[in-house]
């Protein structure tokens, strides 16, 4: 979830001036003096003002990050697994879960029994999950049976997890501790888990930077020796280096097989595998990415202001959230120009739904009936990231032409209203397989 | 998630005999000697043995329903939205989060300052959800903007939620509360909300039914108005017909204007949309399916005691779980007959790649070297719902064809190896587009 502070440096980057905070020095796509751009319609707040939520793209993208990282990491590979663990476990998380019934009763309680009943209620009480990996190492034996007892293979997993409001530099004063995780639980043999991390960071950083549009912003480093916590023998982090600058997407730890070993306490014979035809337990990589703070990576990667002289001589900006055509929440937008509306909002209405069908996210942008320019309306639709714009006028009822405007290059095709969803499909798939 | 109780449930029914429990009475599709039916896959317990998750294809197929819940309510209706709203929120929720520092912070308190310092912390502690209502509720006035304040219009969520423990006849003694929601919250002229909720209540029945194996153990029938909590005006459910007795799988409830208006405590006029020429404060349809049980109830209704008599007069028994083409997790197995091991392997290897790369969910079953004969394979496949099993064989090599075998008719088909692929791809979107 995107905290409150999330959005605020959001806020502050884009509606920043030349009096900008010092913190705020990277500014390497975008200018100083870059008015606000309308993120309404990504993250919006709500009622209470200082939390917020995802907009309607905002959890389309979300969704669409998530979808990828599934297929790359879980679809395209037959040895990693999906696995789906409870939220709430018994020890091992940051928080307690504790039914609001059970506090309220207990605050009206004497106080000589206040103390032993909060004792019984701790030790009853869930914990919400702070990471995925426990989770999954309680996978290891069930999966196991799965695998025949190979190695390696991989438990993957998306969701929700709580982390402790920490206070490192970048997120001072947030008030919230979501966030999405998605995890990669990766066993394998001990005498191979340095050339798999190596081989895992490789393909993480690949995998973020192939839907950037300025790669070089995602990177990987070592963790240092002295900043690895007990049991981690090796650590990678792949960052994004936002203006305020650089922050963790995604860690990678080597593990060894302490964590498996304290997950099951039983005896070691159980836990062991085939590493050729030697019987090993393994050896743990935990691959584990913020997915909140990957939605507001690629945010900040895709925007990217366009200076244009026009025929007088006038200086232009324009704002455009160039996500990956894979990435971007709306694919086309469909609006209406001059001529007869009821007819026009027909055919609108025909080919909407006939992308819908196709499954291409289109923005119905013809119901709106405020008069707005097409420059306005480009303008609106670069910051929403929406790929092309697909303009329906009185020629389309004579002739079938329509006018398809392209985000990254602004230039105007005329297209057959019966081709368009076949273009469309095409461009998207090109841009996925490069 | 799976709580115990389910799976106890799933397992009592699959292996109960003539003795069971008068509670499990209901026996439509099963026969009552039903020997065990192998769910490691689809849902395994943990180490603790009191919690379960789910395996890596109870978590696919969860995902394959989610993703045709999202298909059906979110991408194919322009006038629906998606959000993602926080887990957390400051009040209204059925419990309480409680960093577990502070807590254990408080137990080494003395006794006269514990009192004081409970209520605070009950006054700062967050709120985890207890549904999807109230976070879509506060995004209504930043998606009227999107939606030019026109209705009717719908926002979805679908994430995880956590419940008090209620202790319904059907869910006594279940040691979870965690509930996966899919959540629609329609906003609709006052006019017109009886009908919607006839309407959606018909699109959701049809909906579940569509991937049924029996579909007339998915029914609705409307909540009696004594049944109806305060503010509603009208409750409708969608049951399904568990052997232990008829179970809510979604409720849609008649909200009126009350939820919203007490959600946003400021002017009325903000609320308002337009109703033809007239401003009006919408009525709020929520419609929302616990995707938990959905699953449990797909697995209940696939299985199938399929009955055999042999060319020896025997009488053999095939269990089947018939999950629909497009919810089963695994569309295809891959597997090795006799021949030179190391070269069928490698056709294996390549043709699961080339599935798997189409976007077809493959089972490595090649990689088990344990001997078993062609008939277990086929028992454990259909136990597992694959809806295919491959053949690969030395006439493979020589020939390029394969056996492939339909789970549902049993026929074995030959084919060549390249027709395999699209092959599958019509057969699962043929499915769909029933």
């Amino acid at each position: 979830m995107f905290t409150y502070c999330m959005r605020r440096r959001l806020c502050l980057l884009l509606t920043r001036e030349k009096s900008a905070p010092a913190a705020l020095t990277h500014q390497s796509r975008y200018e100083s003096t870059t008015p606000v751009l309308d993120l309404q319609h990504y993250i919006s707040q709500d009622q209470t003002g200082n939390r917020s939520a995802y907009g309607p793209l905002g959890t389309e993208l979300k969704r669409n990050i998530l979808r990828q990282w599934w297929a790359s990491v879980v679809e395209s590979k037959s040895e990693v697994f999906s696995v789906s663990t409870p939220h709430c476990s018994t020890g091992g998380g940051a928080a307690k879960l504790v039914d609001r019934g059970t506090l309220d009763e207990l605050r009206d309680l004497p106080e000589g029994q206040l103390k032993e009943r909060l004792s019984r209620l701790l030790y009853h009480s869930h914990d919400l999950r702070s990471s995925l990996l426990q989770g999954a190492l309680l996978q290891y034996i069930p999966s196991l049976m799965l695998m025949n007892r190979k190695l390696p293979f991989g438990l993957a997993e998306t969701g929700f997890c709580y982390r402790p409001e920490t206070a490192s530099p970048n997120t001072i004063g947030c008030g919230s501790s979501e966030v999405t995780e998605a995890s990669l639980v990766w066993f394998c043999s001990p005498r191979t888990s340095s050339q798999w991390l190596d081989y895992w960071a490789r393909q993480r950083l690949q995998w973020w930077r192939k839907f950037a549009s300025g790669p070089s912003e995602f990177s990987v480093c070592d963790v240092l020796s002295e900043e690895l916590r007990d049991g981690v023998s090796r650590g990678v982090k792949v960052l994004y280096q936002f203006p305020s600058g650089p922050e963790t997407l995604e860690t990678l730890w080597r593990l060894g097989d302490a964590e498996l070993l304290k997950s099951h306490q039983g005896s070691q014979a159980e836990l062991q595998c085939k590493d050729g035809r030697k019987q090993v337990v393994p050896h743990v990589l935990s691959i584990s990415a913020d997915m909140d703070r990957g939605v507001l990576a690629y945010l900040f990667n895709s925007l990217q202001i366009v200076q244009k002289v026009d025929s007088k001589q006038m200086l232009h900006q324009r704002k455009v959230l160039k996500l990956h055509p894979t990435l971007a929440p709306v694919k086309v937008a469909l609006d209406m120009g001059r001529g007869s509306t009821s007819e026009l909002r027909q055919v609108c209405e025909g080919l909407l739904q006939d992308l819908l069908e196709a499954g291409i996210s289109a923005w119905p942008g013809y119901t709106d009936t405020t008069q707005s320019s097409l420059d306005s309306l480009h303008t609106k639709y670069d910051e929403m990231g929406v790929l092309f714009t697909v303009m329906i006028s009185e020629s389309t009822l004579e002739n079938g032409l329509l006018l398809v405007r392209n985000r990254d290059t602004t230039i105007r095709e005329t297209m057959h209203i019966s081709e368009i969803r076949q273009f469309l499909l095409k461009y998207i798939s090109a841009a996925e397989n490069i």
